[in-house]
């Protein structure tokens, strides 16, 4: 299956990736991944997802499916979150720190030396200090990257809009009063930048919560930000720090455990596609929401382990049951959980 | 002067406090502060504000108004924001490094020691350990308090929220499904719990963003009560850092500036009433936008301290001019700032 996983992690994140894995007692564990609606790879022998490749590509979003009849997970992989922020003046300071505390990979692109220094002492993943055009030449873009303009003056702000505007993106937001930021939409026009692509950009920035403070917009920013990707629909895949687990040569032969949760009703914690690891001394990476769902689903991970020629199962929890009930648990539901043995 | 300053920091934080600062040429810099209508301190030796303490009783909001056809800025004290959060699990993490990021003094109260741990490694400012109707007896609450109830389950949520309910508050919030609160809230009727205030009851918790992680979580709490309390207009008034550094002794003598934004017109960074220090040497404490805006203002106080005899003076920044569109600054606007010798 290492295979796999290789395959996985090589994907091209703009493109359409989605994993299959199979819950039929028949087919138990058996998956495929498929780029653009092309196969890439499958466990099975005898080609049961390359037989049903055209079904396959119909499936959209992540949950459980019936392909053949036979029931099915289907996973779709999306990128890994990227914010890209454009200059690192007062505001940019809490977006970079917001942006780490949610999880998304951050470079910063700052044409002042000082800055610059300012944005990766607060821990932007990449700082690029060089002017704004020749920085944005080093940034791919993409379904999953979040550009956020807040440079020092609208100049700036249009140089960096007019390149940002042509690259793909899953959000573009400027700063400035709703005048200003007319003003150099229109001047964009003028020089022939795509007039939907402008209208598609959020501004005056972030959400309307009022804020006044630099923290405070940074929130209206990062709000705005996340109402947008979870809107995209683009979730599901493999966290990085899963992926990088699975793939880790020293670990890679160590027997552990995949917990993901394949469905879902009433009030549970995280969605469809969310993943976490368990190892054999108990260790785990990721998180399915903590508290003692993710505590059972851990033992029952375990227990899992240690039967031989056991490879995966599904764990059923009832969060809305007695015991649930007694304790005053926060969430109600029912969840249930794909474990595999990797 | 010293002892108007005293006099600020004794103010009971849950009364209407008011500041008067003239700014008439016949007045200038005198001071008055008012708490509950009633006139504390004031430096006129004439006794002017004692005089018009009815009028300016009427006066609401910061910001320049005429007292006697004379013009006064009139600020208005906001006791310090806190943040009272009930549980140290999952979703309180994010809350309390956002809500430091913010500028709130954030309290958490935790009744299993490993997650109280949790909470004062992440830099909660206070860490009440115990049960939660055992802490919440050592929270004042106050109208510049906002309460975050995310406890592990509904029992305890419910018992904490039985006791915030009945204190004094900016808001309160509560995580947890619409059915399982409205549970909640129909047990604390049948308790007695007042139906006016669990109707205010934020729930379920922050903004729709369709959060969906802890950390997505957090960011819509926060962006919830940004909008909160920037409604309340409880704005103005001296930032701790601020009044700290006034009346730190060692300092107290030293000459310095005190800046305030008393009027805004067009999209200037910063509202009426913010405020930052100035001293001799250029060293500044607080921050009244950033910027160019910021080093002028500056400068002009650095300009003041060296004139004999100037007490204070208005400073006119006005960033819809020339300069400011060849820079292609962000922020547009006129500000206004008066600057007193202290």
């Amino acid at each position: 299956m290492l295979e796999f996983w290789q395959r996985v992690a090589e994907c091209n994140p703009n493109h359409q990736n989605k994993v299959l894995t199979a819950l039929d007692p028949e087919l138990s564990g058996e998956k495929a991944l498929f780029s653009n609606g092309r196969l890439i790879w499958e466990s099975h022998k005898d080609g049961f997802f390359s037989v049903h490749q055209k079904e396959i590509s119909a499936l959209t979003g992540c949950g459980l499916r019936l392909v053949d009849g036979k029931q099915v997970f289907c996973d779709f992989l999306s990128g890994e979150k990227m914010l890209v922020v454009c200059g690192a003046g007062h505001v940019s300071i809490p977006v970079i720190q917001m942006g780490k505390i949610l999880g998304y990979c951050v470079t910063v692109l700052e044409d002042r030396p000082v800055f610059a220094d300012n944005a990766r002492r607060t821990g932007a993943d990449r700082v690029i200090c060089k002017p704004f055009e020749q920085g944005l030449r080093e940034i791919s873009g993409g379904k999953d990257t979040f550009f956020i303009i807040l440079t020092r003056g609208h100049r700036y702000d249009q140089t960096c809009l007019e390149i940002i505007a042509a690259k793909e993106h899953a959000y573009i937001g400027m700063i400035g009063s709703r005048s200003r930021t007319a003003r150099v939409k229109e001047a964009l026009i003028e020089k022939g930048v795509d007039p939907g692509t402008l209208e598609r950009v959020y501004t005056p920035i972030g959400l309307d919560i009022g804020a006044e403070t630099p923290e405070e917009i940074a929130v209206a920013i990062m709000a705005e930000i996340v109402q947008v990707k979870n809107k995209t629909g683009r979730k599901g895949g493999y966290p990085r720090e899963i992926l990088q687990a699975v793939l880790e040569p020293s670990r890679a032969l160590t027997e552990k455990i995949l917990a993901t949760i394949v469905s879902r009703k009433g009030s549970a914690p995280r969605e469809v596609g969310t993943k976490m690891l368990i190892y054999r001394d108990g260790t785990t990476v990721g998180t399915i929401g903590g508290g003692c769902l993710e505590a059972d689903v851990r033992q029952a991970a375990l227990r899992l382990l240690s039967r031989a020629n056991s490879k995966s199962c599904l764990y059923h929890a009832d969060l809305t049951g007695k015991d649930a009930e007694t304790e005053g648990m926060v969430c109600g539901g029912v969840i249930d959980v794909l474990l595999e043995a990797l």
